[in-house]
C-alpha cells in the first residue's frame, strides 16, 4: 500500500477521557472506514486538552492510553493510520504561533463554537489559549498538509476559520497549503442513557467502549424509556425512547419492528432492552477482543504511538522547513541538521 | 569565566530595522555592561517582529544580520553573551501555547502596553498574536529560565506579566522557573534629531549605529535647535534643545559648560554642533572599527548566530523537558533524544 498516493485525513480527539459510543458513531466509526481510502493522521489532542485541563494535566496523562487503546479496540489499524501525541509535535505550536500573527482576535471572537463552548460567559473571563483553539487546529491540520477533515455539522465554522488560515498564509507567502475539505459526517448525535440530547461522559450518560457485558446490561436495564409506558401492553412512543434511539443506530434491520411492536404494546421495555444489549454486545466484542490483547501487551501501545509521533514529526519537520522557506526565515540550516 | 555562577539575564531586540543611538543609550550600552556580570542571552526577536511585520518578512530577513552587526559593533562580545535566533528555538513557541492556556484575555487586555501600542484600536481589530505579545515575551524569558531582564519604565507591564505567569506555572505544576526580576535602566529615553521625544527609524529622526561621520555631520547640520535662537548672539534654551540633550547623555562632563554659553549667547548653534559631532564620532569610531572587522567577514557573523543558536536550544531542551515532567507531559522519550 502506498500512501504516498492517497490523500491525507487528519482527526483526532482532545485527551479528557474515554471514548464512549457517542464518539464510535460520531467518528471512530466513520474513521475506521476511511483508513484505507486516506492516508491517516489520527491526534491524541493532549495540549489541546489543556485549554480546559491545564489545572489537572495528570487526567490527561491518565487517559492516554486508554484513548489509543479504544481506537486500536474499535478498529484502527496502526499500519494504516497515524496515531501520534500533539505533545511530541513541537512544529504545530510553531505553526500556531506563526499563524496568530494574521488571524484577529475578532474572527476567533465571533466563532459560533466559541460563543456557545464558553457559555455566553463574557470575552473577559476567556483564556487567551481556548480563544485560539481554532488557530491551533488550523496548525494540526496544516502540519502534516491534511487535505480532508471529517467534521460534524458543529465543527464547521472551526475547519471554516482553518481554510482562511491557509488561504492567508498561501496567498501572504507562498502556497504552501492545500486547503482542507471538509467531510461532513451524516451520523447523527447520539442520545445519552438518561434521554439528554448528547452523550457525554460529564453527564454520566455514556455507554463507555470498554464496558462489561455486565456493566452494559446494568446500565441498559436504568436507561430511560418512554415515561408513559406504565404497563406493558400500554402503547409506546418509541421516538422519545433511547433505547429505540440505539436500536435505529446499532441493529437499522430490526428498527421498524421494534417502533411497530412497541406503538403496539407488543413489546415489553424490557425485552425491547435485551434484544438492544445483544445487538450491543456483537458490536462491542470484537472490540473487546481486541482489547484485551493489546492491553495485555501495554508495551505495543507505547510502541505504536512512538512510530506515529516518530512519523509525524518528519512530516512535521519537512513542513517547517517549507514553511521557513515560504516565510523567508531560512537562514540557516537548523543545528539538528548538521 | 564559568556562566554556571552566574545569574543568567536575557534581553533583546525585534528584528524590524537597524539599530539607533535611542537603542544604545536606552539598552545596548547597559547590555555591554552587563555581559560579564551576568550569564547574557540575547534574542533576535525575529518571530515577535512578525506581530507587525507578518505581511512584510522580507524586512526581518534584511535586517537580522544588520541588527547582529549592531550587536557585535557595539561590543557585545560572542565569547560572553549568547545571541542567538527566536525562530530557531520552537521551545520558544512550545512555552508560549502552554502558557496561552492559562493567561486570560482580559490580563491581556489590559495591559497598558498593548493598550498604547494599538493606539486605541479596539480590541476587535487586535491580531491574535499581538494581544498574546507579554505571553510569548513570558516565554522568551522563561525558556532560558532567566532571572534577570533589563528593562524601561515602559516594559514594565510586560514583565509584571511575565512575573505572574511563571508563579502561576510554579502553583500549577512545579516551581520550575525563577520568578524574573527587572532590572530597570535609569537612562531617558532619547529625543530625536526634529526634537521629538523619541528617537524611532519611523520618524526619520534616529542616528543609525552605523552612520558615516559625513552622513553624521549633515544629520546634526539639520537637526532642529532652540527655534528662539535667530542670531549667533541670541540667548538660547538648551532645555528644549535635541542638541543640548545630545550633549548631556553623550560628553556630560561638557554639559553645564554648554549649557552656560547657550543661554548667555556666547555658542553659536553651528559651533555646538560640531562640537558633538565630535564627542559622537569618539563613541561611533570604535563601533566603526569593529564593524569594518566583521562586516568584511559575514561567515563569522552567522558562525555567531548559530552557535549562540545551538547553546540556547540546548538550554531550551533541557528547560522543555523539566516543563513536560512537571505538566506530566513526559510520557516517553521524544524521539530525537533515541
Ligand atoms: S418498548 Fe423499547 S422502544 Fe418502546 S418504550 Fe420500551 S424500551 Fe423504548
Ligand atoms: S547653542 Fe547648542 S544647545 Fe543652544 S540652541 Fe544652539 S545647538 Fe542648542
Amino acid at each position: 500500500m502506498n500512501q504516498k498516493h492517497k490523500e491525507r485525513m487528519l482527526t483526532g480527539d482532545r485527551v479528557t477521557g474515554k471514548l464512549h459510543l457517542g464518539h464510535y458513531v460520531g467518528s471512530l466509526q466513520n474513521r475506521v472506514m476511511l483508513q484505507g481510502k486516506y492516508d491517516s493522521y489520527i491526534l491524541l489532542a493532549d495540549v489541546q486538552a489543556l485549554t480546559t485541563h491545564f489545572d489537572r494535566p495528570d487526567s490527561i496523562r491518565e487517559h492516554l492510553r486508554e484513548v489509543a487503546l479504544d481506537y486500536l479496540a474499535v478498529g484502527i489499524d496502526p499500519n494504516q493510520a497515524t496515531l501520534f501525541l500533539q505533545s511530541m509535535v513541537p512544529e504545530i505550536a510553531e505553526l500556531t504561533v506563526f499563524f496568530s500573527m494574521f488571524v484577529t482576535v475578532n474572527s476567533l471572537r465571533h466563532n459560533p463554537t466559541i460563543k456557545s463552548e464558553s457559555k455566553g460567559s463574557s470575552l473577559d473571563e476567556l483564556y487567551y489559549g481556548f480563544l485560539g483553539y481554532p488557530v491551533s487546529q488550523a496548525a494540526d491540520i496544516t502540519f502534516c498538509k491534511a487535505s480532508i477533515v471529517p467534521v460534524g455539522d458543529d465543527q464547521l465554522p472551526h475547519l471554516e476559520l482553518a481554510r482562511k488560515v491557509v488561504r492567508r498564509f498561501n496567498e501572504l507567502y507562498r502556497p504552501v497549503f492545500p486547503e482542507p475539505q471538509a467531510l461532513i459526517s451524516e451520523t447523527p448525535r447520539l442520545v445519552g442513557t438518561d434521554g439528554n440530547a448528547k452523550m457525554s461522559k460529564s453527564l454520566g450518560n455514556a455507554i463507555e467502549l470498554d464496558i462489561t457485558p455486565e456493566q452494559l446490561s446494568y446500565k441498559i436495564r436504568r436507561a430511560v424509556t418512554d415515561p408513559a409506558r406504565i404497563r406493558k401492553h400500554d402503547p409506546g412512543h418509541p421516538e422519545v425512547c433511547p433505547i429505540y434511539a440505539y436500536h435505529k443506530v446499532f441493529e437499522p434491520s430490526g428498527a421498524p419492528e421494534i417502533h411497530e411492536a412497541c406503538e403496539r404494546g407488543s413489546i415489553g421495555c424490557t425485552e425491547c432492552k435485551h434484544r438492544l444489549v445483544a445487538s450491543l454486545n456483537t458490536l462491542l466484542e470484537p472490540m473487546r477482543e481486541r482489547r484485551s490483547r493489546y492491553a495485555g501487551n501495554p508495551r505495543v501501545i507505547d510502541e505504536i504511538l512512538m512510530e506515529g509521533t516518530r512519523r509525524a514529526r518528519e512530516i512535521a519537520r519537512e513542513t517547517l522547513s517549507e514553511v521557513r522557506e515560504a516565510m523567508g526565515l531560512d537562514y540557516f540550516r537548523l543545528p539538528e541538521e548538521d
